[in-house]
């Protein structure tokens, strides 16, 4: 690129950037030219970045590569730093919502979010699947409850599946590497307990009885929390339940087990060599995209129709995408960061995966986070989702170089679902620029790279590398090797960044992307005990989940289709601070409007048995 | 020092530490073992620093020395960082105040702030000076106001002896290098307009027509703003006047010109190469302190009641109190750093120098940012101040390992102050423990050095080095060496230093504490030229600043003493946030119960002339 010998970029203020359709912003595609790197090559480059001073040398020739220098480190930018994407209250009017009472409990909020569903058809992929062939039901938090209500079925009969079908995908036949550790004992006393209250006749809520998955990130007792390590777990203890795990709880939720990922979220394939690399349901040769990995391959595979991820980029929406599922992150600061593991400070929060929009809100209702003083947020708008198009006139901004900056197939399926959306609803799609989106991914690198070894500092000080695999050492070798300049000037690019979007959110409703530049691709066998270096498909997989992780705006992904092999394509819409109900409308019309063509993940599991009726 | 060759430190849980008088709580006073350095040695550290291969690995060790690495960028701490200062809201009942409209204009607020003030005796420098032989009178804004009122001079006579004054002071005889630029053509049309307002009966305020110098960090037209440099103002344009000096312009100030200062703030002593040196009024051959060095010394010299400083480390504050003025630094958020150069984005904001706890109250009233959203800042408060004690049973906290650290004419001068404060008002001090004191010092250290490196790197990458001082270009090769992990554990002793402080002032209203834990030093010739590094005098300066300014809590000085020589000794009060109306009541009552032995600077002028009527 030619970039690489010429000056540090000069940036102009943001406020004289154009952000219209015929801008003459430069888009830059992540011009990486690393090749894949997995088995020997990864241990023998750790061992050079590790090496006392060849080491910072080859990290500082690698960075310049990577244009951190010249976009970040030395860049002149005329913005001070902005350091957390909080945003303070905003009064923008949400068609179509319920507001909940500020006191309510979990409880109460999932009641009152399942009083704002659509009364029928409630089984929407099951009704979905119909030309699917027969058998395939991925039932949703509303069958289960249906069916724990009716006496079809209990808990301890749902969960006794479950526990035997992680342990068929946990053989050496699947190899599914689905959890880090799930405890049937807990499992099926938690299943006990919540038979009990339907016995009787007092469920905590409709997510009573109802497994929820918990990335191995997330504090969920009696389990340790490894961050996908074979180390933390002892190093840190876990002394409570994570506060959306405590909602959960309160709600009469089944813990079911601490879901796989990458590890310490430094990679975003899902390969893991401690606690094996998870794979994609629908493609068991297939990575199932990370970092919350095991989150979205349980909802996948029927195991759970919920789960819990945590996202510092992308790492929940991402996989999702690949799996198949819904990707939920909400705004920075609905959701409580206690008892996750502080991996980063300013990026990463808790999000949800969801076989259904109508799951990722129902468990969005209990987990959000209504502790914090009312000028940090606004109160909690519920979405009234209906059958029938219930929002109107929304206007999608849509980048053309950065939303057809992925593989065809992504891009066609992408396109259709627009139209879709337009043949349905009437949705018009406005024609915008956001720029420096490379530059952003960049100065989101340097961000949570500093946060990560800063935080991990306390540990990794003491820890023999060789507890490490090798792909986190280098993330980590290349983490810790940022400037106090370079973390600053990341800051003021996310400054420069919320003002654009802020700008494009006054023409707009939504911002919409596909969730990934690629499906999910090969989990190779050389790459099972070192990992893998793939900038490559590293750099597409991540390219349009930075801003919901930077400027901590609200963003979901929705399935709309699926490429030529039959892996799943994700659209994501990027909301407003605070406008997660729109986004549960937008995402909830999206699901009905391009929902042909379901296909069956290739390990699915029925919890409520029904194939076999 | 034994810390040198053990391992980093490992921090508890802030809420486990120990604030009580008798924590064992390790008080560490900086053990600087760097000998000054003037002249030569100057430059050839400079050489050695600038460097490529050396320099960075001679800072390694001096900043290993220095603690840096033990105490923050390796250190274990257990919280996550706290990037900004900023306090939000809160409903802290102040006595004896008045609350203003939020709608005020800068005049009114002026005119509200004057009806707050005592009927007499308004002149209470010269009151008090009645001991320190005849002819002087340090007037206060009161007295040029009433003096313009009624004909007893005007704006422009007054005007016309300031430039006599500053002429005279600049010329080779005194070369007190109080001003940078100071343009008698603004002046006198300043002071023109403001005359014919008077005799037009229509002041814009008591303001109108008196002095105010401003700090050269500060853009007013029709000055460029150098920062102290030479090349600054150039390479940056000033457009427009700064928000407070607009509201100054606003209340019929007369801009005075632009006050010197320590070369990019990055020094305490006031020496500056290119601008001259600014000497102390009570003695030239000593320092003025710094940055804001020329402020102090016109309010010192008479020359201008009021001036506006900058305040990052203490800069307002440290000259003030050698000076003996009034140094005045609201909490972070009040006055807003709209025109002040960025030199750093967390730690600095404008401050007010006074010669009078009454004068500074005025100025501050008119400079308020009332801008902010009410959710980010609580109403205004003005205190009722008056000649009999209006404010009873005051809290002082005071730790005990910190106060002492100082020179003994300080010390006793201090504690004699306290005395005087029981003795007239009752007021209680009580024994706390402030823990990580020096730890805070070198986390601010990190986080002003990595914000001014990387703000002013779009100036300082295109320079000849030559153009920047001896001593900035080591302040600045400094600066520039810290990893983002430096600065990011520095923000995590932040959040710990803000829980220190709030639990502290849960069991009192103010912190006592020297301003200084020197009086001001010998100004050497061989330093005029490259200035000096004299950390030891530098890190005994700024002992008592960084909450003032890391915290942004609201902070004020007043002269309590002198020392054996004659210098002035300042008394530190720092207060709650957004508490300034309590600040100025307890500093309006300290300098009514501390006025004893008033002694006149040797450099004074008395613009309202009266020593000759």
């Amino acid at each position: 690129m030619g970039l690489f010998s010429s000056p540090p970029k000069v940036y102009k203020p943001a406020a004289d950037v154009d952000l219209g359709p015929g801008s003459d912003e430069f888009y830059i595609s992540p011009n990486v030219k690393a090749p894949r790197v997995a088995g020997l090559l990864v241990k023998i480059f750790v061992w050079i970045l590790e090496m006392p001073i060849v080491g910072p040398i080859v990290l500082y020739i690698l960075k310049k590569d990577n244009l951190i220098n010249k976009l970040v480190s030395d860049a002149d930018i005329p913005e001070p730093p902005l350091f957390t994407p909080t945003h303070s209250w905003e009064d923008i009017p949400e068609q179509n919502v319920r507001l909940t009472k500020p006191d309510m409990s979990a409880a109460e909020r999932v009641q009152e979010a399942v009083g704002c569903l659509p009364q029928l058809p409630a089984r929407l992929e099951a009704t979905l699947a119909a030309d699917a062939g027969p058998g395939l039901r991925r039932w949703t938090v509303r069958d289960f409850s249906d069916a724990y209500r009716s006496g079809e079925t209990t808990p301890v009969q749902v969960a006794t599946r479950f526990l035997e079908a992680v342990r068929q995908s946990s053989g050496p036949e699947l190899n599914m590497a689905f959890f880090i550790s799930c405890d049937p004992e807990d499992v099926m006393r938690q299943a006990k307990e919540s038979t009990l209250r339907y016995q009787r006749g007092a469920p905590l809520s409709a997510l009573d009885g109802v497994l929820v998955g918990v990335k191995d990130e997330i504090d969920c007792l009696p389990y340790p929390t490894t961050g996908g390590t074979r180390w933390l777990g002892a190093a840190r203890r876990c002394e409570a339940d994570a506060a959306c795990v405590a909602q959960l709880r309160a709600c009469g939720a089944i813990l079911a087990g601490k879901a796989n990922m990458h590890e310490l979220g430094a990679g975003t394939s899902g390969i893991n060599p401690h606690h094996g690399s998870t794979r994609n349901p629908y493609n068991a040769s297939k990575v199932a995209g990370g970092s919350s990995s095991g989150s979205a391959a349980v909802v996948c595979a029927g195991l759970c129709p919920v789960a819990l991820g945590v996202d510092g980029g992308g790492s929940v929406r991402m996989p999702a995408a690949l799996c198949g599922v819904v990707g939920f992150k909400p705004t920075a600061g609905r959701l409580s960061n206690a008892g996750v593991l502080p991996l980063n400070w300013t990026v990463g929060m808790p999000g949800i995966l969801a076989g259904t929009v109508e799951d990722a809100f129902i468990a969005y209702s209990a987990i959000v986070d209504q502790s914090q003083p009312s000028y940090l947020r606004p109160e909690l708008n519920l979405p009234q989702l209906s059958s029938t198009p219930s929002i109107g006139n929304i206007k999608l901004a849509k980048y053309g170089k950065w939303f057809n900056d992925s593989a065809e197939d992504i891009r066609s399926c992408c396109d259709k679902a627009l139209q879709a959306l337009h043949a349905h609803y009437g949705w018009q799609t406005v024609d915008v620029t956001i720029p420096e989106i490379e530059e952003m991914r960049l100065a989101h690198y340097v961000t949570i790279g500093s946060e990560c070894t800063t935080s991990l500092a306390r540990y990794l000080d003491n820890l023999k590398r060789s507890e490490i695999g090798w792909d986190a050492r280098v993330a980590l070798s290349v983490y810790g090797s940022f400037s106090s300049r370079a973390y600053l000037n990341s800051q003021r690019l996310r400054n420069r960044q919320m003002f654009f979007h802020k700008q494009i959110f006054k023409t707009a409703d939504v911002i919409v992307s596909p969730m990934t530049g690629v499906t999910a691709y090969t989990l190779q066998d050389d790459a099972l005990n070192t990992g893998e270096l793939d900038y490559i498909n590293g750099a597409a997989l991540i390219r349009y989940s930075i801003a919901g992780n930077f400027l901590g705006l609200p963003a979901i992904t929705v399935k709309v289709g699926y490429d030529r092999s039959g892996l799943p394509i994700g659209l994501q819409f990027i909301g407003r601070p605070w406008s997660e109900a729109t986004l549960l409308h937008v995402a909830f019309a999206t699901q009905q409007a391009c929902a042909n063509g379901y296909k069956k993940p290739a390990v699915f599991y029925d919890l409520l048995n029904k194939q076999q009726d």
